[in-house]
């Protein structure tokens, strides 16, 4: 019989219908066994009577055992219904079960475990309800980014991750033995690629994995990633970029509120608002600000710390009621080399962080598209303008005026969902001492 | 003046506006000059009369100059248009010229060049309209491969790329350095983390790099490719899964016919038909055929060659009217340690390849979902199975039938259009002898 998902037996009332999918719960109940079934539409309750002839074999069932069900769907009793749970009203009378995998499971699903037990056993541990929750709200989230820059006149294109020389001149790369001794890099961003696309389709994104060979140990950083990143010709300045992204996550909220409100509510989390424009400030404000407020005077620093980002976040909802704010002009110094200066601002850039819920999201701002400018830029940072050849011939043969941002999608899941630690919102976090786990490498030392 | 686009023009007769775009060509003609203007929209001619404020400024303006125009959106007289062209029955009267970034050309866009001139010039060939044709397409093939599997409860997911071991156990890996001193490896397939997230989805898909260290020098061989994967759960058999990939090649097709008419015109390539099913012959099957038409007594190869896989596009053109033929069953040496063997067939595996213009653009099948099964597999192929304890996590606690198949984006670009080698449509191809133009790491030898 062909299988029915279970997201559709509130439809078969009355009806026999093959099921096919795991067993999430077996609760023995006198002579009756219950289980909960799920497949990827949901779960539905499963009761198996005593002269069900299915009945010796749900003695043999164990939790995440695969199994494919015969079963007639029933209408529950009044007293029984619970309410406001997907197929809460209905039940399936098992007629015949047959095994089609057997599973032995290293403790009960939804158990609570420490982060690293969650991450050592993740084939299994993905598998609850809250898990799947956060990777069908990422899901979501790159699906809205697409449709929403797609909508806007961008074109997506495909980025290497194999290149010659560190592009950004800052974050520590990873070494590749490439083909013939050679050596390679891992990219930590597609930025210079971007940034070529512009002579070509004046609007460009890139979604891809990058690569960070940071020895970090926090709740927010990742050795590799996923970085969704837009780069986009003929703007005015940074402020239009700023513009573009403000669209962008309302799009984003909306899209997640239409789509994501069961995963939302299950995790206790709130898509944010977003209004018609995201509040803004200079660096140099906000630490004028900070100092006033808290008499940290941090005025003098080239960066936010953590618990700046945070108290502007605050700041931000408080003043704005705004869950993001934009903070610009980040000094040369902290910039990459092809960050475009503010004349107004000389020692500045027209730069931005989007900050989100207490942490920076976003990195983006202008770019310097005039060739002369964009080497000097490099000299001024010690590195060797030889190795951008390939990069240069974009300007070189005419780049308008441009700019664009990265983000990391793990972290922007893990901020929309108030998770603690980026990883949870990671398949398969690397850091520093994890990969899967490091069983295979740990052999070959 | 707000930026009007190109591709709008047609609708301001009589209008002035302002256009920003780069010149692809300029004509002087006695007294006056000529223009094609592009943008992101589309092209349009330019004329600055001889009594124009903006002469002087024209007759400095080279290709590929970037610019902002202000101009009268005059209708062409009837002798001058250009029928069946864009912008063909109009013609920009130019007012100003403001000139944004200026250019130097290594040679004019568009000339014929060799393949390598094209690649080391990458940043500036690209910006014909027939490479910019391909990456269109190129980018509505992704779009419409991740909407059609979304539509069919797919889920998609992001796979790392930095493994610990070769997953296939087969392809050569190349080499990381990673964090205090071990050593990783970049990912030839996300094939294992695609059948971890069956068990948790059913069914997903990803797209992303992958990375082959095989020294070829072919016209089908890159060792960076975006890998378009999915994987499906509770499947009958391998059949299912080409099932779902014959729906998805019409998908692809369909979607491609409404949205690159132009481009498909441009280069001068044909959309193909997909019936309701593609042709499927088992390889000893196919083997027996060409014996049997051609004479060459292949019967006992393991795979097959590319002489071969042309022929059998022929015969699948020529006797089913289909561009494309799924071969099955390859022998199980030579597919990895994870494909079902057929027990209709011992030896021989419930796997696939699906051949198209002549060339394997899929591989895909069934896999073992029981774990002895699958140990076995890997112990047959010499692998240690310790190495894959984070995989098989998955299958100890219980997996159902699943298959699914990976392609490479670039391939399928290529062979849709009829290029004559894979890196016409690869943004930026590594090979042999070239990561970008390999002037960075050159310095490091």
């Amino acid at each position: 019989m062909e299988r029915t998902l279970i997201g559709e037996l509130n439809t078969k009332e009355g009806q026999e219908v093959t099921i096919q999918g795991w067993v999430s719960v077996r609760r023995d109940q006198g002579k009756m066994v219950f289980f909960d079934f799920r497949d990827r539409t949901g779960s539905v309750q499963g009761v198996v009577l005593p002269k069900s002839e299915a009945i010796e074999t749900a003695k043999e069932v164990r939790n995440e055992y695969v199994v494919s069900v015969v079963g007639m769907v029933n209408k529950r009793p009044e007293k029984n219904v619970n309410a406001g749970v997907q197929n809460g009203d209905i039940e399936l009378e098992v007629k015949q079960i047959e095994i089609i995998s057997k599973a032995e499971i290293p403790f009960e699903l939804g158990s609570e475990v420490n982060l690293d037990t969650y991450l050592d056993n993740m084939p299994f541990t993905l598998r609850t309800p809250k898990q799947k929750a956060i990777f069908k709200v990422q899901a979501e989230i790159i699906k809205a980014y697409r449709a929403f820059l797609n909508s806007e006149g961008f074109t997506e294109f495909q980025a290497p991750k194999l290149i010659g020389d560190d592009a950004e001149g800052s974050g520590e790369v990873f070494e590749v033995k490439y083909l013939y001794d050679k050596t390679a890099h891992l990219a930590t961003s597609p930025q210079l690629y971007k940034q070529i696309m512009v002579g070509v389709f004046e609007r460009v994104f890139t979604t891809g994995n990058v690569f960070r060979a940071e020895k970090h140990a926090t709740t927010r950083h990742l050795n590799e990633y996923t970085s969704i990143d837009a780069e986009m010709g003929f703007i005015k300045d940074h402020t239009d970029v700023m513009d573009m992204e403000t669209k962008l996550m309302r799009h984003i909220c909306e899209h997640l509120r239409t789509t994501c409100n069961e995963e939302f509510k299950l995790l206790d989390a709130q898509v944010p608002e977003v209004g018609e424009t995201i509040p803004h400030i200079k660096l140099r404000e906000a630490q004028e600000l900070i100092f006033k407020e808290t008499g940290k005077d941090k005025r003098n620093e080239p960066d936010l710390e953590p618990e700046d980002e945070r108290w502007l976040c605050e700041w931000s909802k408080r003043e704005h009621n705004s869950d993001f704010v934009f903070v610009t002009h980040y000094p040369v110094s902290k910039r990459p080399f092809y960050t475009y200066e503010d004349e107004q601002d000389p020692g500045f850039t027209k730069s931005f962080d989007l900050l989100f819920r207490g942490i920076e999201i976003t990195t983006g701002g202008q770019r310097r598209h005039n060739l002369e400018n964009l080497i000097e830029g490099a000299k001024n940072k010690g590195l060797d303008p030889n190795n951008f050849s390939y990069y240069f011939q974009a300007f070189k043969t005419g780049l308008p005026p441009h700019g664009g941002w990265g983000m990391g999608l793990e972290r922007l899941t893990a901020k929309f969902l108030n998770l603690a630690n980026v990883k949870e919102a990671t398949l398969f976090p690397r850091d520093i001492n994890r990969i899967d786990t490091l069983l295979s490498t740990d052999k070959k030392e």
